[in-house]
């Protein structure tokens, strides 16, 4: 913050940043869940974009999978620190990976491993609700691009 | 996955590298919170590595802040996905940016901004209970360098 800062992006450059990113070739999101006693858990997955959907593939038994069964919730980042994009998200639904032909096809279009390859995975596809776009101190302002599901621009 | 992989590092370079990253000048972390309702949420803030704790400051309004004074702990990520220093730490205490200076100098060198140039924040000093770090899915294994408190290595 001591640093010179570019000029604040305009909202549609936000969004458009923001839906470039999410489409990126193997790249990663941070999976931020609570249990029901508020403990917190965050795990680097990979990411894929589908149909406005975050899409994320984690073994069933793993605490991610079991937080977003019991809370339905998530909070997701991807980008560095200073180029974030946030997502607070729903659980809008769990399929184990090996039926649903479509959505493994989608995803390993975009990520970089397939999940079929293991044992014991699902798809969990996340909706989100709310999302945030900023670089630095001086784009806090302006950072919601959606709110309650709805793009704002 | 399907790039060709490094050899897992050995323990001893794990924490030194791991030690190293977290005394970056002005780095970031990634602060995993829970509500007590199970709402996860996660933001990037400056990271100072001060005494073996990781030291953060934020607003004492904000909802890291009103998480980890009710929960008493948070998970932390530093480093990109793909080389990650993950640590689950415990609140030790907060104190108003201008209530101890000693802490502030040792934040301010490390951070690239000062806190009490704002208004209204505290330092989070977190005591790390298990540190674990892994670049790739064949780091996985042996990814644990602290447990309970304790360096393994």
């Amino acid at each position: 913050m001591s640093t010179v800062l570019a000029e604040p992006r305009t909202p549609e450059t936000r969004k458009a940043d923001t839906l470039r990113m999410l489409a990126t070739p193997a790249i990663d999101v941070w999976v931020a869940t609570g249990s029901a006693a508020g403990a917190p858990y965050l795990v680097p997955v990979s990411l894929a974009w589908v149909d406005e959907r975050a899409v994320i593939a984690v073994e069933k038994s793993s605490l991610t999978a079991r937080n977003l069964t019991a809370s339905r919730q998530a909070r997701l980042a991807v980008g560095p620190t200073r180029d974030v994009v946030m997502i607070d998200a729903v659980l809008e639904r769990a399929v184990d990976v090996v039926d649903d032909n479509a959505l493994a096809a989608a995803y390993v279009t975009q990520a970089d491993w397939d999940p079929r390859s293991a044992e014991g995975y699902a798809f969990l596809v996340l909706r989100p609700v709310r999302v945030q776009a900023w670089r630095e101190a001086n784009e806090i302002a302006g950072r919601t691009l959606m709110r309650d599901g709805t793009w704002l621009v």
